[in-house]
């Protein structure tokens, strides 16, 4: 194995992520309490946030205006400009919260880096903003590259493989989204390590023929390198 | 001369952009009159704006969210909730408007091609709407590579000339902002073409220093091939 590519997903498999947005959210839900009724809050917003997906794409700043729309929306003339400066607070405080790894990620990566492999960061997001978690983790020197990209397609996985001369079946994406990081890998040729997080994003819901051959379900990152060891890969 | 990459900017250099923040600001403007004192409201808006950057980077999101911020902050109590769902509405109508190439562009482009030159879009922004932008220009087609990034150094022009195997002086930067395009592509040892817009965001000025021996200041985007002819450049 001369040529060993390990793309690895950021959000919510390198740090948390998920869990940001699910206390973001009921801060959310506290601060309209008072001003809307509180039913069925969380699915308009997260109504209004996939409605807007396809302008705003992903990450905070997207987030952030959607719980704006959607206040307006619920609360109408009844809504304080206190309110909306709260929420322009709360998409701040996502963008500066503490970037800490998941527990054994820094180590692994460093005995995978060791080892030899080169590794690549493949996330969706702002751009600015995945840089910065990255930088504030102090994940980033142990990576050869970093590729953000507006959505995980084969197309995508297969150009950023390519680009490191990576042949079918020489690169592994390893990631906590089946449909965005496990999915499209395996359709562009490439093996899929999935290492699930316990809240998964609606939007990244999806499931696994059991039966794909480059597929593996790994119970925690740590779990790489033997997994690695097992499809015989022992870097270069 | 085997290598021939030319780095190009995207906004104010293949299509208006500036223009489009400007109309915005004059809307903005309107919008507020009858809720908050019209004085000083574009500076207030540009300071917000510059603040935030830091934070939400460069784009139409941050901006958005940005002329919500200035706007609680100036009408305070009186900001009706009508007023956010405009504003939320401006940012929208930014991110889905037309993108036009600036006369000559597209025309030159594939001159460029044509003659053998590899061509790469590098650009500042939203990675989600520079990325459409680009497609709905129709010249998505022309470039070999398009590279978003968050921001434009030295360090950031050395890594994206140099993964396409350009030595010093083997590039060219082409761009309307001497800040981002021209200064730092001639700090990394490349050359800068200055296309000047007819605006400028306050945030992009910048003098080049006029005997710089790599810099080349052009009237318009056609005159492209003819500076490089003139530096030797013929394509490979």
């Amino acid at each position: 194995m001369t040529r060993s590519i390990l793309g690895i997903d950021a959000d919510d498999t390198l740090w948390h992520n998920e869990s940001i947005f699910q206390l973001t959210i009921e801060r959310f839900i506290e601060l309209l309490g008072n001003h809307a009724p509180s039913d069925h809050l969380t699915e308009r917003l997260i109504a209004t946030e996939r409605k807007n997906l396809r302008l705003y794409g992903y990450g905070i700043k997207g987030f952030t205006l959607s719980m704006i729309e959607t206040a307006v929306a619920v609360a109408d003339e009844g809504l304080p400009p206190t309110v909306v400066q709260r929420i322009l607070g709360l998409g701040r405080e996502m963008l500066e919260h503490p970037v800490e790894p998941l527990p054994g990620v820094a180590e692994t990566l460093g005995e995978l880096k060791r080892a030899g492999h080169r590794l690549v960061v493949i996330t969706k997001g702002d751009l600015l903003d995945q840089e910065q978690k990255l930088a504030r983790s102090g994940l980033g020197d142990l990576f050869d590259a970093v590729e953000i990209v507006s959505e995980k397609t084969p197309e995508v996985y297969a150009r950023i493989f390519g680009r490191f001369g990576a042949g079918e079946g020489e690169a592994v994406m390893i990631g906590n989204s089946a449909k965005s990081d496990i999915l499209p890998a395996l359709a562009a040729g490439q093996w899929g390590f999935h290492v699930p997080y316990h809240l998964t994003w609606e939007a990244e819901v999806a499931e696994v023929p059991a039966d794909a051959p480059r597929y593996r379900r790994l119970s925690r990152f740590g779990e790489v390198p033997e997994h690695l060891a097992a499809i015989g890969w022992n870097a270069g």
